[in-house]
């Protein structure tokens, strides 16, 4: 599956490594990332359930393998090789729905350095795109503030993988479903809508539209009330079909949605003109182009919306549409020792941090909230018994000691010698459990603008072993 | 294939139209989109191959009817329906690699109301990112003033789809290759790619990478020089390597790539230690969040790159991802006769233009320079061999009398009575004719900023019907 869904220099470079007498190396790979969208204070991870199912399932066809053969650039051993891929790596993995920060492993393999090479591509769109949308949801669903946000934007998502894939991050992130109907067949997101214009528009008039779908949707009627005027005509005709439909009914709920306009002023005009109808219960849907700014804005201004549709600038991320991860090696493996390597750069920024590591999160035991995230060694263990000691790593006079704190190792071992041995929490468990790690973030951190930096740190071996690297002499 | 990735308000609404007596009611919808991202002048269209893909192969399972039942609100006529699906419209598209412009249809659907409804959400995905990447690509590909685009992008496409149709898509708008192997399998994209900071690293020093590779691929050889430091490291090595190996084999072509720091300063000063080695047919592949406006200030200040590797700005168009196309309503048909449906709105930019229409372009017989595109009811024809009066739709006294010109309609069908009845030309063929076609719209449209905004205007029968209905009185 997806085998050759991968940029061809890992093809390239997965033969020079066979053919250069690296067929058997080990090598440690790293996926993380030096920004956040959005100038954010945190991310959240999202897409390891579709990393493991692409690395279960990972293989190079008959047709993959012509038609490498006739890119004349492939020895007949290395299609041969692909032609037997198997995944033999360890992968460990940062659980998702977790808070996540810059410059942490997100996740690590070690392994066959040809097959570290070539899952890269794969790994970074699983991780990346997931990771983004997750992350932008979470913003906008803390925007709303308790209202229901709704994941509206299929017809707008960069392909069907986005418009699937999207709807499922959105939901780790907390949105309370999506419009997106095979996001429910496939991972039980409840999916849910209301109708479109188009409706309205192919009966004769508005109150004749909305009689028929108040008839038919009696339980589940949402009426769309801009197809002319929201207040001249949308609202007193849902207010009629309300009355002669769902209160002959003894029904009480329903909604009407409001897609152009000015939502703050409609919402306030629609919300007193169903309440003077007795119509207290009735939800205000709002969408058209939202996201966690405007929200942000609306609700201050004391919008009467009960629901939030988002639909581009959640599933594309719009005001940041990409989630920068990378791979890079990290250690390499040589007669048993673990070798770190470090790619340097021009830009500090993208300078990697070498060696196999471990990242912890340090949480007080006074108020259980994170205090810091730290890079270890992979043999180092953080005592907590103890006072420890964190610093910056570029500002390294900038140190403080912490004590009375837990220890958490973030990442689970996923793969074991290409065996999964992690099965995916259900989608609600990971949406709940990202909802409690961010109650354990500081809403320093969680500011939509100007956040507080999350502090991510290295632990001192690790520090020298970095810094040894870097000035040799 | 893809039945349930489609909003779930369609199948509503779809069971909806099929209960209250519509099920053979006839529709005529249009796709349009409202602005251009990134505020640019034009945009390129793409997508058709993959929507006429969907249409022909789309089906619901067993499987889906199994989780629509589950849902409680579909009746067994209506499953039964589902189950028995088969497409019967006629479909109209502009073909792929056309400039388009706001407001006008880019592709008609007219037929059965509940299977013209059901079609909407997977319409517009594929066509809108694919036309979003096709239009940012042209415009990186301008700003590169001749000089190769190659589509980088995969790890930060969104999700799977992205990676392989953004390719697709990038190649219309006139990028020379991609990284994604895949895309050449499909769709014979040239694929192609370097090395990776991994393969540096993971020898023992950078020479000894380097020219492992050049051994591997002495005609392929473009070497990544920015691992360590690229002018006291990569270039020097390189030239080594390039005398070493390629030398001795009378190969004069390869080439090097920066991935970080200040292009245009390394890129001249590695332009001028490879011209006083003798390798003046090196070329210097550059890449690093480049997007049209990096590219064209780089180029300003002299930048010696030779490849632009175009990755996430392009594969995300990130300056803006959306493109914006809707699907709506146009006309129903009763007894026989076109009755114009129109979405009025708060916003006058979401008033739709009713009728079953059809687009024209004008272009001048002095200078085949497209001089404005004309709207009109679907029976009318431009008189060609008189003079013909374009007026603005919305400020109706500015006019322009046109003479001497063709009038070409844009639209082709592509499927009759639910059977295609269209042959996609081959992506080179799609990539010729764009840029054929841009060649004939005019600078003043295709300035980055601030372009001149072209001409969609309505002929006046088709405005006359669309005032008609906004002023019923």
């Amino acid at each position: 599956m997806h085998g050759l869904l991968t940029d061809f220099y890992e093809l390239t470079m997965a033969q020079g490594f066979f053919l250069s007498g690296k067929a058997s190396s080990v090598a440690y790979f790293d996926m993380y990332f030096r920004d956040i969208p959005d100038k954010a204070g945190y991310a959240i991870m999202a897409g390891v359930e579709q990393l493991m199912e692409y690395l279960e399932n990972l293989r190079f066809t008959d047709a993959d393998i012509e038609f490498l053969r006739s890119k004349k650039m492939f020895c007949e051993e290395f299609l041969e090789y692909l032609r037997n891929f198997k995944f033999t790596c360890d992968v460990w993995a940062i659980p998702e729905g977790t808070p996540i920060f810059p410059n942490e492993p997100i996740v690590t393999v070690r392994g066959n350095l040809i097959e570290a090479q070539l899952i890269e591509t794969m790994l970074l769109i699983t991780i990346n795109y997931q990771s983004l949308i997750a992350t932008k949801a979470s913003r906008i669903v803390r925007a709303a503030n308790g209202r229901d946000v709704i994941e509206f934007g299929a017809r707008r998502a960069q392909g069907t993988s986005a418009a699937l894939h999207g709807a499922r991050a959105a939901f780790i992130g907390g949105a309370a479903g999506t419009s997106c109907t095979l996001a429910e067949k496939e991972f039980s997101i409840p999916a849910m809508g209301t109708m479109g214009h188009s409706w309205v528009q192919s009966f004769d008039c508005e109150y004749e539209a909305f009689l028929q779908f108040a008839k038919l949707y009696p339980t589940n009627c949402t009426l769309l009330v801009d197809t002319y005027n929201v207040l001249k005509s949308g609202v007193p005709n849902a207010i009629r079909v309300f009355d002669e439909v769902l209160k002959p009914l003894g029904i009480t709920t329903g909604g009407i949605r409001v897609d152009s306009g000015d939502i703050a002023y409609l919402s306030q005009k629609a919300r007193k003109m169903l309440d003077a109808a007795g119509w207290h219960d009735i939800k205000i849907v709002a969408s058209n182009s939202l996201d966690e700014y405007i929200i942000r804005d609306l609700l201050t201004q004391d919008a009467k919306v009960d629901i939030f549709g988002v639909g581009e600038r959640l599933i594309t991320s719009k005001s940041y549409p990409v989630f920068g991860g990378v791979y890079k090696l990290a250690a390499t493996c040589e007669n048993g020792e673990i070798i770190p390597k470090i790619k340097v750069s021009e830009n500090p920024a993208k300078i990697t941090t070498p060696y196999f590591k471990k990242v912890y999160r340090l949480f007080s035991n006074d108020d259980h909230m994170a205090i810091a995230d730290v890079l270890t060694a992979y043999d180092e263990d953080i005592d907590e018994s103890d006072e420890y000691e964190i610093f910056d790593p570029v500002h390294t006079w900038k140190r403080k000691k912490i004590s009375n704190f837990v220890a958490k190792p973030l990442q689970t071992q996923i793969f074991k010698n290409g065996k999964k041995c992690y099965e995916s929490p259900n989608i609600h468990e990971i949406q709940r459990y990202c909802k409690e790690s961010l109650n354990q973030i500081w809403d320093e951190i969680k500011r939509f603008e100007n956040p507080q930096e999350y502090y991510v740190d290295l632990s001192q071996r690790l520090w020298d072993i970095k810094y040894d690297l870097l000035s040799p002499d």
